[in-house]
């Protein structure tokens, strides 16, 4: 029965256990799934995978996805051991869309520009893994943007298992590296961090982690009066301070962070909370989408 | 045949245009659709429908939807009237949520609160109105929060036809008027803007409106330290210089802007400028989704 088979994907919407209405009653706040998740339901980032930039107006925490985009993440590695952006800036903020730091002199001068350091490596393409042997956590409720999605590793992703390709979202707060138009031209020196959710650029370009603490930092700064938001003046740009791995730091300087497992009952938990909402909520959506819930982080040790 | 029947929303999510592959080269970029747009494309908001706010950073300029909640749209017009906003201020910036205006004592000190003006309703529920005869300019695309989607007057909705309901939806730059834990105690002299989508939201609390111009000044606001993002010292505040009603300015005072009309051959083009992407991008979802696209404005006269 070929008709059969084709509406099995459309079948499977109606099924999906978001859909399937309320959970019985009381339902959690997302506050309380959180407070309640115990120690095992939360992880440590690997030093080797935090990158800690330093802004004047604070600390912009972000965790690297090696996973997804590893050549990418070995030259970032590469740039802050050799503290490549300090002193460099935040170049170009985007209403509604990115905050973008590097070397102000990479693209209108190059002579200028800051030497990047050796051992960087041409990265090529990376937007796309496979699919299959991911350690996905997938998310029942259905959107428009791709056939499956949900979480890997504490990042949003989305796929398609017929092409056997998996790929990390645009969501709030996911860091990417910037290209020009020659498709494999990113090498991990420009990075953007998402101050609004844009999954049109998936696959377009190749994310690299996600901020953990900090992207309201980044998310209120002034926008650029430039075209794509670039500043029109050098003044506007926000110096960056300082960027290092979290390894490289001595112990009493690493950020002390934890993050929730996406593979953990707690963020099961977290979503329902989410589709399911009581006290000034009076109405529920029974749905969420991959950008709307963000995986919590906390201080180690609470 | 109850069974079909019943398969035939998810049918038509197949057959969607949005997914029916992209459309014959060339594709036009968006810019290159609003640049063309012809005149009749473009309408002047009605003067008693725009609210101008100006603060310290700038000018901001909210279209008011009088058909989705029209008490509470009377009231924002009495309270601009006497002037009540003057002087008042922003009180809470919550990253990828919202920024919220009004008066900061009306929770914590109802005696030392500015005195509403007379003429104020209580205006009760507006989250909803009928699905039934509204000019909706419906989206093909489909996700996961509400069956139907789309746009009427330039603003993005939601719809339910089954239960005859349509409502606006919290995109990006979309106004509110703020509630209490009673359902039915916004009366619009608290107003919120989205400085993220939060479609969550939506039936929860009425939307009045949409900011045309300006929303950059409200998203780079400061966040606020304090619960909900509600700022802990009062000079942490915007204050609020002046909230009028564009029909009572003086001719030269007002705002001269067009909106793309969203029931023009235009929009159309536009959303399917957003779904298929050349030039920089090298894959296209062939999708958008209802607070992905914003509704253009431009200066009246260009």
């Amino acid at each position: 029965m070929p008709r059969a088979l084709a509406l099995l994907p459309l079948l499977a919407l109606a099924s999906a256990p978001a859909l399937a209405g309320p959970p019985p009653k009381p339902w959690r706040s997302s506050a309380e799934v959180i407070a309640a998740a115990p120690a095992a339901d939360w992880r440590e980032p690997a030093p080797e995978n935090l990158l800690v930039m330093e802004l004047p107006q604070g600390r912009v925490l972000i965790e690297l996805a090696p996973r997804f985009a590893p050549r990418h993440v070995a030259n970032i590695r590469t740039l802050a051991r050799a503290a490549y952006w300090d002193g460099l800036a935040v170049l170009r903020v985007q209403d509604n869309y990115v905050a973008q730091w590097g070397d102000p002199e990479a693209e209108k001068n190059p002579s200028g520009a800051k030497p990047l350091p050796p051992g960087l490596s041409k990265p090529g393409i990376e937007f796309a893994v496979p699919f299959k042997g991911l350690p996905l956590q997938a998310l029942p409720d259905r959107d428009g943007w791709a056939p499956v999605q949900g979480f890997v590793d504490g990042f949003p992703m989305a796929a398609d298992p017929k092409r056997n390709q998996a790929w990390l979202s645009h969501c709030y707060g996911m860091v990417g590296a910037g290209r020009d138009m020659a498709v494999d031209s990113s090498n991990g020196a420009e990075l953007y961090a998402m101050i609004a959710p844009a999954r049109g650029l998936d696959l377009n370009v190749p994310l690299v982690g996600r901020v953990l603490q900090g992207i309201e930092l980044l998310s209120s700064l002034p926008r650029g009066g430039a075209a794509l938001g670039f500043y029109e003046k050098p003044e506007q740009r926000t110096p960056i301070t300082r960027v290092r791995l979290a390894a490289d730091l001595p112990e009493a300087e690493r950020p002390r962070v934890e993050v929730l497992r996406t593979d953990s009952p707690s963020w099961t938990a977290l979503l329902q909370a989410r589709r399911w909402r009581e006290g000034w909520f009076v109405h529920s959506h029974g749905h969420v989408d991959l950008c709307s819930v963000s995986v919590p982080v906390r201080e180690r040790g609470r």
